[in-house]
């Protein structure tokens, strides 16, 4: 969900860079700007629930909202550790904080992000978050979320067909071919291919803000379902795009397209556009499956599940 | 303005301490909790007027939207120094700031306020602004802004019946009387009390938060027109109220009558308070003239005129 779609200067109804993003009921928060907080309220994002947050880099624009965040979690009686995904400074920053307003009951964990390709941050059950470089004025890096390949299911009808045991049943699912040996002698192969179906697609989303456009991001970005990226300006302001290690919103449809993203949210408005219609035309124009971020607005990637009730 | 009515604990609808105060065409801020810019862009508070900010204390609720504040003033092309009158340490907290996150290229003028009873902290042409303690967990004050008695007017059928000389007019606006001699040699005293009159009375805005009730504010603020006061709780959280040293509506409403106040704002709510109902009727019931602060509401001294034509 967006929080927060305004660039370093909020307007009357853009706050700053603030995303919330649910997976399996894990909610994890990317970057957090000034009032991200009040956006969750405002919004019903169940904070309590938040473990991690990402941090692309150290502006103001997307960092702001941490310290109120932390301090009204310790006053609502956090307990678990929260960790902080973020580029060098998060710790010496948060050790300032702590000093002049308190240390919070729970612990912080910050674990520094520092990398020049694609690496892996976090895993989960089910979900993998990795950290990958971008190119803005100072230290950035954007998160991709990956969920796992999910087991292989057993086609339901084989299981009595072929009288499969537990353990080739075990054999399959990790997509394995069963060798039997056949009344005569003879080989029979069982194949997994055949005799399972994958469950759902496994879902992935990439968050890219602030950035120039970057070559590098369609290769480490290939296949993402889901991509936020953000989009200061329109194309007649690419000069200062450039000066600004920004995007416009048709760079950013431009990567979209080349990964083949499903859909593409544009996010992190310059606040000179009241109106936001010429660079979701921009974008559009390329990408057609792009939306803008806008306040409290949901971006699903539905799961895509099969039932095979059926060879 | 009422731009944040929270306590430490923001709600959907509630942002933290925030308030801005316009006297004489003169933009104030007293507090600036995270979200207070935008807060301002929301209710169209032109901030760029801004000069002056009073932080009460280095708490967060009451700190937090400096920074984001700070930076999109200097964003907007800001050259004039902005004044900020606070506790200890507020300077070393924004130079903190100012290493983590870039100079801005504006002057930054902290002025430390530290005092046991109220001191002159800044002066305009119409109006002194006073600092005075709070008694709360770390050092508090609060603000007390006071417009200067205006110089008299002259009664203007006056000036045709006595044949006034400029000099004669300058003497009554000083508030010292005419005396002048007769035909026939005797004294005749022209009385400035008779020949003039009090263009309008001299306003006055206290604002207090956060503490506990504290005795000498009642000698203090004796006479101020409207006066802020924080009620953090209703009076049934008074015990509560002792260990948070912060204060019930029932405590600010009685120091508003002690004072002699015309009228109350109460604030920084707790967000157990879904509905503000209760500390209102609590504090109406000692002093009636009580109101809640909300966000983007206006609370306005009308300026008393006296227009004398006849004496």
């Amino acid at each position: 969900m967006t929080l927060g779609s305004a660039s370093a200067r909020p307007t009357s109804s853009r706050f700053p860079s603030a995303h919330s993003l649910t997976v399996g009921g894990r909610l994890f928060l990317i970057d957090c700007g000034e009032g991200c907080q009040m956006q969750m309220a405002r919004f019903k994002v169940p904070f309590p629930r938040l473990d991690n947050v990402c941090i692309s880099h150290l502006h103001g624009d997307h960092v702001f909202g941490l310290f109120g965040l932390i301090s009204t979690l310790d006053m609502v009686g956090r307990v678990a550790p929260l960790h902080i995904y973020a580029p060098e400074g998060m710790q010496k920053l948060l050790n300032v904080i702590s000093d002049f307003f308190g240390a919070v009951k729970y612990e912080l964990v910050v674990h520094t992000v520092k990398c020049k390709e694609p690496v892996l941050i976090q895993s989960f059950k089910s979900l993998d978050i990795y950290a990958f470089p971008l190119r803005h004025r100072v230290e950035t890096y954007g998160y991709l979320f990956r969920e796992r390949e999910p087991q292989p299911n057993i086609v339901k009808e084989a299981i009595g067909e072929y009288n499969l045991t537990l353990e080739e049943i075990g054999t399959l699912k990790r997509k394995e071919n069963i060798i039997r040996q056949g009344k005569e002698g003879e080989m029979i192969m069982l194949e997994y291919e055949k005799l399972t179906y994958k469950p759902f697609e496994a879902r992935s989303f990439a968050y890219c803000s602030d950035t120039a456009p970057y070559p590098k991001l369609k290769e480490w970005l290939m296949g993402t379902d889901l991509i936020y990226h953000e989009a200061t300006y329109a194309s007649d302001l690419k000069a200062l795009s450039k000066t600004t290690a920004h995007s416009t919103s048709k760079d950013a449809a431009e990567l979209a397209l080349a990964i083949g993203a499903k859909k593409l949210v544009i996010g992190h408005f310059s606040s000179r556009y009241r109106n936001l219609d010429l660079l979701l035309e921009e974008a559009r124009g390329v990408f057609p499956e792009t939306f803008l971020a806008q306040e409290g607005m949901i971006f699903d990637i539905p799961q895509n599940v099969s039932i095979k009730k059926k060879r």
